[in-house]
C-alpha cells in the first residue's frame, strides 16, 4: 500500500499538500490537486481509516462486548445487533469478556481507543458478582455512549433493553395452574445470574399467589450431570405433573426424561421452557416456549445506539426499553 | 484524557519532547524526562493504543471473521481461539460475515486499516459459491497473515485448519454396517456448502464399497418443516434401520420420530449425528455422535497464526492441519 509520504517524494511536494490536494482543499493551486490526485489513483492510494478515525472521530463502527459466544441467546442479540446496524450503514466489532470483568476492562480499553463510536454489552458474570460499574462510567465519561442488554448494571445511566424474565415465568406458571396443574416443578441451570434469580422469583410469586400448590425448585449446578440429575428428581418425585425450566436445555431433557419414564406429553405432564423455536423442534411433542426475541433486543440496543451516537451533545434523558416474551404454545402443555 | 499536547502545553515544552521523554529519548535531559512523566502520571495519561499501533505496526490483536455466528460449530470455533489467543496475551477482535461476500469484504477492510495483525476466517458461503479469493490474496499482500479454518478456499496460500469431513461420515457409516444395518439413510440440511457435499461423498464412498446396500439421501432444505419431513420420510420408509446425519439437528430428529413411531433405538433403528456433547444430552439413549472438535481447531488455528505474526518476513511453508472429529458411541447405536 503506497503511503501519503511516499506520493510526496515522487510528486516532489510535502505530505501536507499531498493531503490537502486529495481533501480539495482551497490552499492547493488546481494544477497541483490534479497531478496528486492522478497519481493516488495509478498506485491505487486508500486513506488509512484509522489515521481518519484519529483525525474526524467518527467511525461509523460500534463496539460489542458479550460475555460468552456459547450462549445461544447472546449469539442471536449478536445476530440482530448486526442485521440492525448495517442497515444504517454501521459496521460492529464484537470481543468476548468470557464472563471475565478483567477481559471486559480490556476489550473497552481495546475499542474505546478510537475504534468505535459507542458500545452494546452484556454485563460479565464477574462485574455482575463484584458490583463492579467504574470501567462502565469511565467510558461514558470519555464520551462514547453504552447501551446495556439482558444483564443491565443499573447503577450505571445509560440506555438499557431487557427482558421480562420476572413476568415471563410468572406468567408461564400461572398458565400451568390454570390448566389444574398440582405440583408445578421449577428446573434451572443459571441460579448464578441476575435473570436466572428473576425468573424463579417470578415463578414463585405466582405459587404463592395460588396458595394450595407448595414451591419446589431444582437446580442444577454447572458440574451436573444434567439428565442424569433430571432423571434422579423424577424418580423421587412421581407425582409431579408440569415442569417449567429456566434455561433451554433443561425443558428439553425433562420433557425428554418424562417420556423415556412412560409418562404422556401433556396428558400426564406439562413441560415449558425458556427456549428458541429451534429447541422446540429438538423434542416430539413439540415444546411449549417462552421465547425471547432476542433479535429484536439486540436490534433495538443497536437502534438506541445509533441516535445516541448521532445525537452527541444533545442532553437526553436514559431509556430502559423492556422487549416482552411470549409463550408459544405447542404441544407439550394442554 | 489528557493529550500529549495539553501535556506538553502545560509543562511549556514541544509535543515532540514530551513524546520523547515518556519514550525515555536520550535526546532529552533527565530533569525533563522525570517532569514529564510526573504529570503523565498526576493526569493519568495514557498513550492511544490506535495511535501506538499506526507507528510500530504491532497491535496484538487478531481478527476473526465467522460466517455466522448462530452456527454452533463456529461460535466454539471462535471460543477456541479466543481462549488460545489470550494465553499468548493477544485480543480478538471479531465481525460476522453474515454468509454474504460484500460483508466479508468489508470487514476485512474495516480491520485490516491498522486494527489488527493478521487475521483467522472461515469463508463465507457467497464468496465459495462465486469462487471469489482475490480479496483474502490482497489482504495477504499486503503483510496481513490469514488462517483459514473449516470452509478454506484451496486457491489461497495461506495456513489452515481443516476438519477430516470425508473421512468422519466413510468411517461412522462403516460402523452402521458393522452393526448389520442394511437400510442406512443419509439425513442433511447443509447440502449447499462445501463440508455438507464432502460428508455426503463419505457416506456414498462406504455404502458403495459395501455394495448390498443402497444409497439412501434425505436433504432438508431451508424453508422446509424439519420434523415434518423425517416424519414423512419415516412413514414412507418402514425398512430404515439406520440414520447418519449431516448435522446436528437432523440426527437429534431423526433419534425422536424414531421414538415417536414406537421404535426401540438402538434395537430397531440406530442414529448417528455430526453434533456436539450437549446435543447428545438432549435425547434419550444419548445420541451417538460425531465430534469435531470445534474448540481444538479454534486454538490451532490462533497458534498457526500468531507463529505467522510472530515470523514476519521469514519465509516459510504455508501448513494445512486436520483436526479429526472423533465417534463418541453412546446409547442411540449397538
Amino acid at each position: 500500500m503506497v503511503t501519503l509520504k511516499q506520493l510526496a517524494k515522487e510528486l516532489n511536494v510535502s505530505i501536507s499538500t499531498v493531503s490537502k490536494a486529495l481533501n480539495n482543499s482551497e490552499e492547493i493551486g488546481e494544477d497541483t490537486v490534479k497531478r496528486v490526485k492522478e497519481l493516488a489513483e495509478l498506485y491505487n492510494y486508500k486513506p488509512n481509516k484509522v489515521a481518519l478515525s484519529l483525525k474526524n472521530n467518527k467511525t461509523k463502527t460500534i463496539g460489542v462486548i458479550i460475555p460468552n459466544i456459547l450462549n445461544r441467546f447472546l449469539a442471536k442479540v449478536l445476530f440482530g445487533i448486526e442485521r440492525e446496524a448495517t442497515k444504517h450503514g454501521y459496521n460492529i466489532i464484537t470481543c468476548i469478556s468470557n464472563e471475565s470483568l478483567e477481559k471486559e476492562k480490556e476489550s473497552l480499553q481495546l475499542l474505546a481507543n478510537g475504534s468505535v463510536d459507542g458500545f452494546i454489552l452484556s454485563v460479565a458474570e464477574e462485574s455482575q458478582v463484584n458490583n463492579e460499574v467504574e470501567h462502565f462510567k469511565r467510558t461514558i465519561k470519555q464520551g462514547l455512549p453504552i447501551v446495556m442488554f439482558d444483564r443491565v448494571a443499573h447503577d450505571v445511566m445509560c440506555d438499557k433493553v431487557i427482558v421480562d424474565d420476572f413476568d415471563a415465568t410468572y406468567n408461564a406458571t400461572k398458565s400451568l395452574i390454570e390448566e389444574g396443574r398440582k405440583h408445578i416443578v421449577f428446573v434451572s441451570n443459571i441460579n448464578d445470574i441476575s435473570v436466572g434469580k428473576l425468573r424463579e422469583r417470578g415463578y414463585n410469586k405466582a405459587i404463592l399467589e395460588n396458595g394450595s400448590i407448595e414451591p419446589a425448585v431444582l437446580k442444577i449446578k454447572k458440574k451436573d450431570d444434567h439428565q442424569k440429575k433430571i432423571k434422579t428428581f423424577f424418580k423421587k418425585n412421581k407425582s409431579v405433573d408440569a415442569i417449567i425450566a429456566a434455561d433451554s436445555s433443561s425443558g428439553v431433557i425433562a420433557l425428554n426424561t418424562a417420556l423415556s419414564f412412560g409418562l404422556k406429553v401433556p396428558k400426564d405432564i406439562s413441560v415449558i421452557g425458556f427456549a428458541s423455536k429451534s429447541d422446540s423442534n429438538h423434542t416430539l411433542p413439540k415444546l411449549t416456549t417462552i421465547r425471547q426475541h432476542a433479535k429484536v433486543i439486540g436490534a433495538q440496543a443497536a437502534e438506541l445506539l445509533i441516535k445516541r451516537i448521532q445525537n452527541t451533545g444533545v442532553e437526553e434523558d436514559v431509556k430502559t426499553k423492556i422487549v416482552k416474551t411470549s409463550l408459544v404454545k405447542n404441544n407439550s402443555t394442554l
